[in-house]
């Protein structure tokens, strides 16, 4: 990574002097940000630009550059990036389109390339990018006239190159600027993993902004982000159709994608932004201590905005402590009416000494039990505004000083704004709603869940996989055989027998006792209710007796002649609330376990929680209490709660057992019984699909 | 009102050569802003400011002003305002502070200045406020100041005069700016509802943005909105304490303030905006068409904003229709490499001529099933960027001619930004999300749902009168009243019997058929539950007998002596899904009626609609289905539907009842048991309160 960001000397291959020539810009921008490292422009034509000369072939490179950029027709990239390969060049960009994105020919090209890249084990940013940029060096590789952000704290990575000029553009006019940048193209070679990982490592980078379209491998990027120790900002346009997966199970048509992203990204610490202007929010505290909890004080010359500021507290999750007894005191001397109301949010429209303001600053930022201060800052008159600079000053000092989060919102006049931006190089929130955002989004990155703990699951791995051996059609597994899978992971099933003949059905309701109800399982047969293949609260045995005739008559409708049916009989059961555990794999982040309310209610509540596999116990626990089902069963007025611990360990089984068997596709155990009390759950139903 | 926007002519009481003088800043802004009426300064110290002389008296003017705006210290306003009474002066400004805000001596002035408005008939603004401004006339009050804003199309109110301020700053930069303005202050005379009721008439305003901290009278509010043609935004910064009222009912602890604020505006058709961010997203559609459809076309010029937008399509639920065929054909023959993507987002990154996007939008304008275009515009290199801006203003037109909303977003060259917005006076959203923001909410207007139709519930309205005149304490009606004025209301309730001994119970019960439940109901036994009074099953006549017993041992406890006590028998009805209706008076808006999940699910689930009374049954349904519990109920799954249009009534009638019986203070019965079929509701439990 290291060429791509910090080059010596590079090599731009495309150059002419056509004033529609592209490359030539890519020269120009480098000239314009000010690297110093040596410029090649290389093209057939040779001639010269900005004064420099233009090379006719990379042969005649006097060095080895450390990085090569081409902008040449796609079909001659695949010649330049042999002629690199072969002058022992490592680190090639190429910002080229017309591969992939434009169909089948351009995929050829990128094939052929990618052997190249392998064969001389070169690192290959692109195609169809705008490069990287690194405004610590002055290197800024776009082709398109760009005028150089000014050096930030914050790196980019962009799958689009115009998104990602434009956040450039917009972090630089909001005086955040930009460390480095990289455009990920068709991600041909780099992929945003590896871009992220060196970020997440580079002294220069205090927090990332991810602009992506798809995830090459949503898993991995979880794994990065769990050891990242600086903000990492997500926002995936993920706009693919809705998972068309044959919804056979509600785990599969429930948990959308965009679920899963949610889960994973608040799994891994990674804040998942809507929008660019999100970005823009949660990128002014970069550069600031995080915010560590929900105690804010807001002091405002304006009283309207300090009421904003205290709705906005309210709607993010903060609080608005008291100020201390001394505190409030003070104020409450210094103020000219002596009538002003020394709450928290503080008005101080009525003190005109702006010493009183930094000492209160001084002593919030002392306090401990302070967790992040808002100013609405502002001089009311054009007298004032001196001294009003200088107090605003030294709080940015005392905050800095001390550590403590600092947000600042500008009341009316906004040439302060300016002020505060380009002369303090501080960025300022447009209001208090926003500022108040960006300080819930600070303290996103505090509240990270821990790493799972090592959970090892208590199965009869044995039968677990001697069951696995024989799925049906579709992959799906028989009944019985789901029934004893899940039974051998430990996770209790209803009583159950199989019977061929209406008189093994009436043994079998006569042992586990009536009523019971009768189910028909057929390898192919899955939509069992649609076909008439489950009978419900049989309670005699001339119910029983026809009930199997009933479902004979079915499996002569739905089961393929030849195949071999079985009915299984299950004691009734009655009671309790009904939830649903079922995993499944997504194709971003893997295996993915789903807890919720089940049977009828699983379509009608949404009432759904999702995490990536695997999880522990503890997670499982917290999952669970996030759905209203979960806090139904832990015990609501006074009704006694199910057996969670029992219930969460169940769930971090199944997030095992997804993790170790990669041919289970979906499980789906829905409804399972909960009842008060200990182990008390019961799984009535069960499909299982691999794949 | 008309005199507070458009005086001939103005005095300004206060005014004195003082630097520090604030008054003298009214002269300075209406100078500053061009007004053309006459200006008289008034101070009694005499001088001149800005060339104008101060009259020492207002007794010196030559005229009757129009208008007075008033600074000068709270105690002598009473005085000022009363000379204005005499000299007939009918429209004042006070701008002062010191009022109500400050506390009794505060409230007293006011009570004073009350009395003389009254007296002389004057109409007032203020005080604590910072006056009005009408851009058309260069009418500008506020005493800090004030870069005038350029004339625009919205017009603001504003409670906070620093939040009105900073608003007008940014609406300016923004390129909008404001038409009219007025600073509502203390609310001693004019409040929110007259002046948006003159803003909704007026000629120069197309919108209104309305900042306030809290309601005159929300129920005006509501019958104004109803009647407007314009958007009206509202961003109500409600920081007051959660409502504290005796939380004896889910439904008081449950439908908070906020939740009524929501459901009030969607009522009347008035955008709820959060913070002030959103509302500058909001204005931005100002002076466009509305958007009425959920069909957008993007046409884009980087293929990354345009997969952004259809992201943020998806999140505001907007549709992206295929082009039709003969204009995908055109685009694709007026690309470079014949192979870009026709679909809808339209990438154009590839169509370097411009008359191409042209003809595209003409196109587009024309269709009636495109309800919105987003242009993602930005010149690319500086050479195209007068061929590029050319483009644009012909796009606008088009859009203008036709009547066709248009969103314009720029892409990565800011400097296009400041063209149109200072250029073409077109304002021009930040990011693609933003604009897609902007067009979902000039769609909300289209929305508005239908105002309510007459609706004549059938109940006995004699035993209701009745039935409400001996509430006991706390304002409850004992339980078997609250069950009769139900039934009177035509709402079914379980059959249920009263019983003062255990053989009377025996008889009920024998009567009504096992099993039964008992519930003991004295007049002061509010919360019968927590006292032991509610006996659930009872299945024989030993279990009543003993029942009756343990509610007598109750009353003994519970009930203060001497006071009578009875037992309710009803039948233990089984089936169905409980519902909560409910209803309740809320200080801003008046009554509202709440339907939801009932029982134990009420306080879980949260699943609750909520709606101002009075709803017609058409709104109810819709109320209801709004709900999960509703959409479980209307039958989901196979499953039989209640009858909807009965308990559509029902709700109705309560929404009703509560307009037309002040004295009620709330209603809760929960629950009410569903059943399929026609009529099929039970109401098992009731509460009433009056006050």
């Amino acid at each position: 990574m290291e060429k791509f960001f910090y080059p010596q000397s590079v090599a731009v291959v495309g150059v002419s002097e056509n004033p529609a020539n592209l490359a030539k810009g890519i020269v120009g921008n480098l000239l314009a940000a000010g690297y110093r490292g040596k410029i090649y422009p290389v093209g057939p034509r040779g001639g010269a630009i900005h004064g420099i000369p233009i090379l006719t072939h990379l042969h005649q490179l006097p060095e080895t550059v450390d990085l090569a950029v081409i902008l040449t027709p796609a079909r001659f990239v695949p010649q330049v990036v042999a002629d690199c390969g072969q002058m022992g060049i490592s680190h090639v960009v190429v910002e080229s389109g017309g591969f992939a994105e434009l169909g089948e020919q351009g995929r050829a090209l990128e094939d052929e390339i990618r052997e190249l890249i392998r064969r001389f084990g070169i690192r290959l940013v692109g195609p169809n990018g705008i490069g990287t940029l690194n405004m610590e060096v002055g290197l800024s590789l776009p082709f398109s006239q760009l005028t150089p952000p000014r050096l930030g704290r914050i790196s980019v990575i962009s799958q689009s190159g115009g998104v990602g000029l434009h956040m450039l553009a917009w972090l630089d006019r909001e005086g955040l600027g930009v460390n480095k940048f990289l455009s990920l193209g068709n991600k041909l070679d780099v992929t945003e993993n590896e871009v992220l990982e060196y970020f997440l490592a580079d002294p220069g980078t205090d927090a990332v902004y991810l602009y992506l379209e798809g995830l090459t491998d949503g898993r991995r990027l979880l794994e990065v982000a769990r050891g990242a120790r600086k903000p990492i900002y997500l926002q995936l346009a993920n706009v693919g159709e809705e998972t068309q997966a044959i919804a056979l199970s509600h785990t599969a048509s429930l948990a959308s994608d965009e679920r899963v992203v949610e889960a994973a990204c608040r799994q891994a610490g990674i804040l998942r932004l809507k929008s660019q202007a999100e970005v823009v929010v949660a990128a002014k505290m970069v550069s600031q201590p995080p915010v560590r909890g929900d105690r804010v004080v807001v002091l405002s010359r304006s009283g309207g905005e300090a009421v904003i500021a205290a709705f906005a507290c309210r709607q993010w999750g903060f609080r608005l402590p008291p100020l201390r007894p001394h505190l409030a005191d003070f104020i409450h001397e210094s103020s000219r009416s002596k009538i002003i109301k020394t709450t928290n949010p503080v008005d101080l429209g009525d003190i005109f000494d702006f010493s009183v303001y930094s000492q209160v600053m001084r002593e919030l930022c002392q306090d401990p039990d302070v967790d992040a201060v808002l100013l609405n800052y502002g001089p009311v008159y054009d007298p004032e505004r001196e001294d009003a600079r200088r107090m605003v000053r030294t709080m940015i000092q005392e905050a800095r000083a001390a550590g403590k989060p600092l947000a600042i919102t500008v009341c009316a006049t906004l040439e302060e704004e300016d002020y505060l931006r380009e002369e303090l190089r501080f960025p300022v929130y447009h209001f208090p709603g926003e500022a108040i955002r960006g300080l819930a989004y600070s303290r996103y990155f505090t509240r990270r869940p821990a790493p799972p703990q090592e959970f090892i699951p208590r199965c009869q791995w044995e039968r677990v996989v001697a069951v696995l051996g024989e799925p049906g059609p579709e992959g799906f597994l028989p009944l019985p055989a789901a029934l004893e899978l899940i039974s051998s992971l430990g996770i209790p099933v209803a009583g159950w027998q199989v019977a061929t003949t209406g008189y093994e059905a009436l043994v079998a309701a006569g042992d586990l006792g009536y009523p019971v109800c009768m189910k028909l399982a057929a390898p192919s047969l899955v939509h069992k209710t649609e076909a008439g293949g489950v009978l419900l609260n049989l309670a005699t045995q001339e119910e029983v007796t026809r009930g199997f005739q009933r479902l004979a008559e079915a499996a002569g409708q739905h089961v393929p002649p030849g195949e071999a049916w079985q009915v299984l009989v299950m004691p009734q059961v009655e009671g309790g609330e009904e939830v649903i555990l079922g995993a499944r794999r997504d194709p971003n982040f893997g295996p993915v376990v789903v807890f919720g309310a089940g049977g009828i209610w699983t379509e009608v509540l949404e009432d759904l929680a999702l995490r990536v596999a695997p999880i522990d116990p503890a997670e499982a626990r917290t999952m669970i209490l996030e759905t209203r089902m979960g806090r139904i069963i832990s015990g609501i007025r006074g009704r006694p709660p199910a057996d969670l611990d029992f219930l969460s360990r169940a769930l971090a089984t199944l997030s095992c057992f997804m993790v170790q068997f990669p041919q289970v596709q979906e499980v789906d155990l829905n409804p399972v019984r909960v009842f008060p009390g200990a182990k008390g759950i019961l799984t009535l139903d069960a499909r299982v699909r691999l794949g």
